[in-house]
């Protein structure tokens, strides 16, 4: 625990720095360090599960985040080059013949679940800095009030097999905590928002903050793992750290563009 | 055999109308109706090979082709939101939960394997249906050359695990039937193509296609079945027939955009 609090001392300043202080491209380096590390621990989860990996995903991912904010009309014919890839390379083995169409799926489906909400981050922390900001401490607070709300009061467990350490009140508190710290955030940084919509949005975040959290509960269930890896003191592994912004940062953004 | 040639000669007359007089709305509804013959089909593949499906891949797949043609702005947008769909889906299964993962990957996948070469197929249609009726062409007599050849002359086994079938004969055949038919299309309707330019494109389609039927070939071993369905009589079913286009109009089209 009191680790915990000390590594979240330690790189929440940081975090804030990079967002408004860091140039693109160092902060775009800065996010390929995260992905890089996170794509190793998913890969090497998904082998624990049984699938067999492809050593290109993992540059295939890493440069997802540089073409999107570099060249964003060529995301999707990159995508699309990449899929092919993926599946050709199934071709290449000699076992497990029945795992081709898996293995390539799985190996192609990291450039969405890692790859575009990293990128998405990129994209925003260069024009949009202040709304990252937002999602993060969104999120954060909410993880964390969860977190410490069901250690002390949980009892009543609801996804028993993908989380048993979850609880309805961890769960209720956090989407709770996720309408406050948005209106929090909202009143001093977006004066414009209505009250209503900020504690839309910060629910909205919470919904989707537990679901990629579950997410990542699950796949660590299905190779049998508790931490993704053990690279942060007291918090696994940086899957584990960032899992609850993979769907809500892409959710949000798919958000913001339908409402523009 | 006779009725490979006979269904043959009535399908392709039709192909060939419909690339050059249907409007785009009624060739994206015929686009769909193949598609979703084929989504179907696989999806029962992936079935049997112990993956669960979700009906909501069909629907997100047939829409992808109009997205494509309408408003290829969304394309990306609508990949993603997709994606998420196809993970959070993932979490409400309530057995095999080292699946989860795969599951979510493999319903996403059908939309590139299958939704993308088909809405590439609609978009050539409406804008360069000429080079449509090139590719399927050049695929069609490749595809069928290297049938013929393979089951006269067939005789060293190079893919026995993906597709015992196959033999060297009929790969270096099709092969080089894919430059011919290229060149032979080329002279008369793309006289500003050069001869290298038209046996190297041939080259690539033909190669793209093997890969291809390969492809579906492991999906349909990996699944215990020879034919994807009895739909066409001779043919198989329509994944069958298509297989050949499913990584050659994709690659066509991203080569298109590369050298424009």
């Amino acid at each position: 625990m009191i680790q915990r609090v000390a590594s979240a001392a330690v790189l929440l300043p940081l975090v804030l720095l990079s967002i408004f202080y860091l140039p693109q491209s160092l902060f775009l380096l800065l996010v390929d360090v995260f992905l890089g590390l996170a794509v190793f621990e998913l890969l090497r989860l998904l082998n624990n599960s049984g699938l067999g990996t492809y050593w290109l995903t993992l540059p295939l991912t890493l440069l997802l985040p540089w073409i999107w904010s570099f060249d964003p009309g060529k995301v999707l014919p990159y995508l699309v080059s990449s899929g092919l890839l993926c599946m050709s390379l199934s071709l290449l083995h000699k076992r497990e013949l029945h795992l081709g169409f898996l293995r390539s799926s799985g190996n192609f489906m990291v450039l969405f679940f890692l790859g575009v909400p990293l990128s998405i981050a990129a994209e925003l922390q260069n024009n949009r800095p202040l709304e990252l900001a937002f999602i993060l401490f969104v999120i954060w607070t909410a993880d964390t009030g969860a977190y410490l709300v069901g250690k002390k009061w949980g009892r009543h467990k609801v996804t028993p097999r993908l989380s048993p350490n979850k609880s309805l009140e961890g769960y209720v508190s956090g989407l709770l905590l996720s309408a406050l710290a948005a209106l929090l955030f909202g009143l001093y940084f977006f004066p414009d928002w209505s009250t209503v919509h900020l504690g839309f949005v910060g629910i909205f975040l919470g919904t989707l903050g537990a679901t990629g959290d579950l997410f990542e509960s699950m796949i660590k269930r299905g190779a049998n793992l508790k931490d993704s890896s053990q690279l942060i003191p007291g918090h696994g592994g940086v899957m584990d750290r960032i899992d609850s912004l993979l769907f809500a940062l892409p959710a949000y953004y798919l958000f913001s563009l339908l409402i523009k």
